[in-house]
């Protein structure tokens, strides 16, 4: 297997990182706070996408990191992803059920059992909040969507470039098939520009999601026959398995037909997002130019206007 | 009971906000999806306050919405708040029991009962993420934090000033017994001529948190008597009950104690944040100045640059 070297490079890099101070580790695999200067970079980044993607004159919405769960129950996760998924639970109880927990800590750690589900769930990509509430008609045109939120998937991982908690970036379309697929087509080549403007190595390539369990296995497949995902790689901690930064995806009615959006016409929409990992580029960006901005090409610092 | 008025009038304000578009309901009370408008005033706020607090040359942090278990299990908020919790919950499971959730979520919608607790919990200040990894010997004069994140806080509710999940910009002193409350008394002042710019009445008001059930009232008391929390109070839909848009925290040696935090003179170190919450500002701007910050006082928009 090739995974030994890349897991070395993955934990060397993650080192490097927290030695520059740029991620502090927060006794969590894949949790980290960011500093001024990480931060920094993700400012400029979102501030960078925004303007290439100014053209498209699209709704801003802004998520917060949770949801509601009788929409995630609607979104299909539960079946393709549920090693992923993050569920809040709270507590309901009185003062004597209170009591009970604060025992149960102290005798053995347990307490959650005196928890129940709560009324949401932590969002796995920026744009599943979205589709529940875009039901009814679209108007004339469709819509083009700008979101950004704190996404969360549960993979714990030393890979810096695999965290549990970062920011997703993206554009969402939501129209006719053909206006979907355009804007998926059109933001592939529009990225890589992007990408390539920063001095990245970045290559499109066909992929799939990481559907769970055996039966993933069909689904993953089925993914890359249809064409329907692209993702916008770059070499981070390794030549031969570079690491996703962009996806650029097709849903086909997969959410129109869900949740009951159609166009004008009449039709079931269709719907294409384009994400941005806002902590990868920047991971990518620190890895091939280095730990200090300071120091990067001027271009690359223009272009994130860091001064 | 003056509740019924109060609930009136955020109901009201509730549906202007939606109906205006700077907010938009999810499905479950307390959450929303912000737009532009909404937005570009938080980033104005968040702009500003860093320049008001330019002079501490703070380090900055900024922490994901999630925080490790094993800390929070050691900061009481469990026996202080467990009401308002979010304890996040993830799938372990293989393709059996995969199959088994699946088919709860079917026959009865109870499948959350095969998940267990993760490694993390959600924030509930954006400051409680620090203290943990502030173990240690502080260096000379202490150390000043500027934190920001999404915080949770398990109350759903139809006041649009009380959301589930929202932004808390933070500045933290971790010092001297005097240093910390040196901080936080200075803060008090600032924040509110800072908010006085704004042209908001606000007024700095002695508070306590929202402790937990009967033994809660004994905390709420003694809070208040040793003067250890300041509120900046707003009127949003309420004269009667203003709302806290800011607070101004001493914690004495609390933190310090708990999680070894020390002085160079190797005293347990004191510790004091003051914290604004950005949506509540924003909401109280919206409320004071009108829905349409292209029509607010010259002097407001300059200050929050919104052109």
């Amino acid at each position: 297997m090739s995974e030994s070297p890349d897991l070395q490079a993955q934990r060397a890099f993650q080192q490097q990182l927290t030695d520059a101070g740029l991620l502090v580790r927060s006794g969590v695999a894949g949790v980290y706070a960011r500093n001024g200067v990480f931060e920094s970079i993700v400012d400029g980044l979102t501030r960078m996408i925004g303007v290439e993607g100014a053209w498209q004159q699209a709704e801003v919405l802004r998520f917060p990191p949770v949801f509601a769960r009788k929409h995630y129950e609607r979104l299909d996760h539960l079946a393709n992803f549920p090693n992923l998924l993050g569920s809040v639970h709270g507590f309901e109880g009185g003062d004597a059920q209170h009591r009970a927990m604060l025992d149960d800590m102290v005798a053995h750690g347990d307490w959650a059992r005196h928890l129940s589900p709560s009324e949401t769930m932590l969002a796995p990509a920026a744009c599943y909040p979205l589709y529940p509430g875009a039901q009814g008609v679209l108007p004339e045109g469709g819509r083009t969507v700008d979101l950004e939120s704190f996404v969360y998937r549960h993979e714990p991982s030393d890979d810096p470039a695999r965290m549990q908690a970062f920011r997703m970036r993206e554009f969402v379309r939501m129209g006719t098939a053909e206006q979907a697929r355009q804007h998926r087509d059109d933001w592939i080549e529009r990225i890589k520009g992007m990408l390539e403007s920063l001095l990245l190595p970045v290559e499109a390539v066909v992929a799939n999601d990481p559907f769970f369990g055996r039966g993933g296995k069909v689904m993953k497949a089925s993914q890359r026959e249809q064409d329907l995902k692209y993702e916008l790689v770059v070499p981070i901690c390794s030549e031969e398995h570079p690491t996703a930064v962009a996806s650029c995806n097709c849903h086909l009615d997969h959410f129109g037909a869900r949740f009951d959006i159609r166009t004008v016409h009449g039709d079931v929409a269709h719907t294409a997002c384009v994400g941005f990992g806002l902590e990868r580029i920047t991971l990518a960006l620190l890895r091939i130019h280095g730990l200090s901005p300071a120091s990067w090409p001027l271009a690359v610092r223009k272009a994130l206007r860091l001064d």
